[in-house]
């Protein structure tokens, strides 16, 4: 198979990349290890940065989002008894979309056929060869035969395990890391939310997050070492935590119900860099991973997408090769404050255990601190909503 | 002898206390256990907030401040070859004095027995007793012979080491601390400024700090492992090292000389909570010191005495005591918040031997942050030229 450009990954980032390729003329193929529905019934993040509900406007496919979604205009910072609102909209006059990952993908992926992009589910095996060389390849087995797509170019779309990365030799990169020292718990249940806007509470006893798909699916967090076994946390067990580390006001509108959905998710900081190498151009979790602490994953590798797509199609529409040049550097700006942003927030929200009384008596100063300060609200939320592409 | 109030220690804090008690009519006695020309020889940082040199006006004792000070309406973060202004008076509409530490002190001290207020120098051998109930007494002994006051308050004026804060039993308190891995080590010289606003950099070789006293005066700092000895460190060493991490543009500008002093003080982060115990109220760094960054030591002791003189002076003159009951919580509340904008200064321009690449890389995504960011720079700005009392 011949295409310009060959997406690895067929996950939020490779179809929207594919996507807006596609309607800027660019012959693509997506390739995807996994089946759909496997892709679908991964429970991700659920809050849009105006970045990417543009994106799904620019393509024509935001009906469902702007029909199911709800737009915020504030979120909140909880510390015991207290609820410090960022009035976001009034801050920096945009708002974020809670509307879930899954959904997205969901809108993305039955769009695919109508639109000409063709999705190969199933491709397992696959392999980048040529990559610092103009005419690289892939090679995948479908169904158990070998499989092969010469391309120009390479997205990897494929996440923080997949191929893409790894198929850069060694000598080129250079990776950034940090390592959290416990990880979120999640619970997903068909129950309304405690609260209409997100609460992200700092606790004596630990983190938590209230937050929710939709006005009828709910999505919550604790903090919990990376020691414990969900097995040894019945729903009551987190119900019941999540109404002690809410604070009493949360704590008295949770409704609880059955878990559809329940795990621990280790935190991570993660950055890649260069972003390109020869002809593959990395997008999103492949690069770089976030802690989940200001929902930036998903809306990251929107913006990678949005400047890659933007690159090939000058690439392919007009020649120019300049934004492939400059596509490394120039997502790489925006990755580095938002992962700065994602850091920062973990660390006033969560307790660490290095920390003594002194380091716990800064979280409560900055958390002091913004409750009083416009220019403190304004610099979270312009965070929260998004810094410009 | 019987006062209303016994200050201990006749620093800038407590000669500051004493003016302002005085000026109300509350009779008080100043003791300090140096000479006054001991006391002017201390070299200390000289960049002073509104609240300070508004009590400074308050008392009258601005005319050489006035005539001498530099008023600064920005200052710059450096990073290697980057220079980030902050326009603190545009986004704040306030500025800072530059003015030493030392003027500060001549010029109340030297105001003191015109005004009736005693200072006994020499008082050696500070001892507070029945700090519990309301009638604490101060020993001492001067020029061999013991002294006694008597009176309803004492002010711990006394500095870090000084007896205040040790005469509160050890069950009543806490202690928060924080030492850091490096010191500064400081120059004094008599040779024009080489920027006309100062400058913290943060450099691959470390931090530097480039200040000054007036316009023919500057103080220049780098931080150095806390082993190092300051005989090893020669003034054109120094030059040398500071010419390197200010960064090209201010190097060009650098008048070296010889130094008139130069020394390496440790840097620490220390709050000690609650700040009054019985009859006693502490202030200043008696009960708290920041590391020098961004100068808010001396600035955070005055708005302990504003609070202190307010308290003091309703106690004495319309016999309310709530002031005297609010003191430690109100100073607190503005010490926490300058604890936390020293220590995060202090993280952000210094290299800490426990921070990894991702560490520094945070470092770097933060001052691009600020580099594009009003929101970030009103939030620096509003700090550094001091939260409001």
């Amino acid at each position: 198979m011949k295409k310009q450009v060959c997406i690895i990954g067929g996950g939020p980032a490779g179809l929207l990349l594919g996507h807006l390729l596609t309607q800027e003329g660019v012959d693509c193929v997506v390739l995807e290890r996994r089946t759909g529905d496997y892709v679908l019934g991964r429970i991700r993040a659920g809050v849009l940065e105006q970045v990417t509900v543009d994106l799904m406007k620019r393509l024509g496919l935001d009906e469902r989002m702007k029909a199911e979604g709800l737009p915020h205009d504030g979120f909140n910072l909880a510390d015991g008894e207290r609820l410090i609102r960022i009035d976001i909209k009034e801050l920096t006059g945009k708002e974020v979309m809670v509307y879930g990952q899954t959904e997205l993908t969901r809108d993305l992926m039955e769009a695919s056929a109508g639109r000409g992009l063709e999705v190969i589910y199933g491709a397992e095996d696959v392999e980048l060869h040529d990559i610092d060389g103009a005419n690289p390849h892939v090679t995948f087995t479908k169904d158990g035969s070998p499989r092969r797509v010469n391309c120009r170019f390479i997205a990897g779309c494929d996440g923080f395990h997949g191929p893409s990365r790894q198929a850069i030799p060694a000598s080129v990169g250079k990776d950034f890391e940090r390592v959290y020292p416990f990880g979120w718990l999640g619970i997903l249940a068909d129950v309304p939310p405690c609260n209409h806007e997100l609460i992200y509470a700092n606790h004596e006893r630990g983190f938590a997050l209230a937050s929710m798909r939709s006005n009828t699916r709910s999505r919550y967090y604790i903090d919990v070492p990376l020691t414990e076994k969900i097995e040894d946390w019945s729903d009551e067990r987190i119900w019941d935590e999540l109404a002690i580390r809410l604070g009493p006001e949360a704590a008295a509108h949770i409704t609880r119900g059955p878990s559809i959905e329940k795990s621990i998710a280790p935190l991570r900081s993660y950055v890649y860099a260069p972003m390109r190498h020869g002809s593959l151009l990395l997008c999103g979790d492949s690069a770089h991973i976030v802690p989940p602490t200001g929902a930036k994953g998903l809306n990251l590798a929107a913006s990678d997408v949005y400047y890659a797509a933007e690159a090939l199609s000058a690439f392919f529409g007009k020649n120019d090769a300049d934004g492939i040049a400059a596509y490394s550097d120039k997502a790489l700006a925006r990755v580095w404050k938002s992962e700065r942003f994602s850091w920062s927030l973990t660390r006033l929200m969560h307790r660490f255990p290095e920390d003594g009384d002194f380091e716990r008596a800064m979280q409560v100063a900055e958390l002091d601190y913004i409750a009083s300060s416009r220019a403190a609200q304004t610099s979270i939320a312009e965070n929260y909503v998004g810094l410009p592409v």
